[in-house]
């Protein structure tokens, strides 16, 4: 699971980040058409970002997932190839689900947007963490010459469910 | 061309795709230097978003294109890495080149917009389909060990040119 | 340092630029945590993009940089892997300074601006430079047989000093 520092990368290394980002670009996609479909819906002009409530908080719900879209994307992948690409791919999954319910909490009531939003920002979390377990090793190991991989491969079983659950 | 799952990736694995990728980076710095000038023309302060007719149409198709570049960017990857890299680079550079047209269409009157929109949505959609047989391919290999890389070598000859042009 | 075109990849080759990368990654959540935090200092509420010159300038100014965050990834990577990963890390790293230069200046008065969005643009350029050196050098091996290998990682020591310099 853990790619070796001195051995090649193979596909078999990076396919589940691979398929997490694939399924995010598509998850893109689908925002992207809902955003769309209901400003259709209201007839606002292309280019206008006003004009119904709706639409309003659709398409700010939209923007504010994209903004973090490609700082997630370095997040997943540095937390792949530093860390665990199981682990990494897991958690990235679970970002993809807590951006769905984000935006289905923006198309309902006001009271239903927290859920989505604190889930969201706790993945993030979580990734941001792993990343940083895999880079402390990382440079303990190239700088220092210690050796924490079955630490690091410890630490990164246990640390994403302490992080995502406490 | 196609990166065996087992076998090492190599920079000559990824050199067409790295190089799309580039091209499109130039591109966007490109758009951002045209939306620039236009509001320079138009003396637009900065931060503005609306003003003069001409800019707010350039900057809404600028802003528009950079909505999708990252979904572009992983569906271009996923496409090279998952079935053939030859295939993910030609559609990405007819993508290109259909951004090229949506920013020209803009800058035009508002009928010579759609030809560019359609041909840029139509290429992408033809990623997305790339990347799913691929991916589909992926896992069918993976799971139940089935052995598909001949038919979808096959099949990523023939799609791409179906799903453009039908 | 440079990857050959026949060689598999290894974490090894990539480390840097993508320590790099979940540095910019950080830095991206920096800016977002305090643009909101500075738009809850106003009280502007969730979605609108004005109400407070200190706010919008901010905002400003981080919707500007998100704006090329996508374009210097694939800058740096493409640097990276075709030129010299030590440099491209080396300025990649000067471009998040920049950045943060960049953010300063615009929470301070006007006259504090030009300094970081020329650094920034310097930076990004010289990336740009490190990266069209690269593509050259692999076209000419590629298509020519011309090796230049040589030539290229001495212009890859002196290109950048010269760029950001000059």
């Amino acid at each position: 699971m853990h790619v070796p520092e001195t051995a090649a990368m193979e596909l078999h290394d990076v396919n589940l980040i691979l398929t997490v980002s694939i399924l995010s670009a598509w998850q893109n996609i689908y925002f992207a058409r809902k955003v769309s479909m209901i400003r259709n819906k209201h007839n606002i002009r292309h280019g206008s970002t006003t004009g119904h409530t709706e639409f309003e908080t659709v398409y700010y719900a939209n923007q504010n997932l994209q903004q973090y879209y490609s700082t997630f994307l370095v997040l997943l992948w540095g937390a792949g190839l530093f860390t665990s690409q199981v682990w990494a791919a897991s958690i990235g999954l679970l970002y993809l689900f807590a951006r769905q319910r984000y935006v289905k909490g923006y198309l309902g009531p006001a009271t239903c947007r927290p859920p989505g939003f604190f889930f969201a920002k706790r993945t993030m979390m979580t990734l941001s963490g792993l990343v940083a377990i895999g880079l402390l090793n990382h440079c303990l190991k190239r700088f220092l010459g210690v050796e924490f991989d079955d630490y690091v491969a410890n630490i990164a079983q246990a640390a994403p469910a302490v992080l995502l659950f406490v």
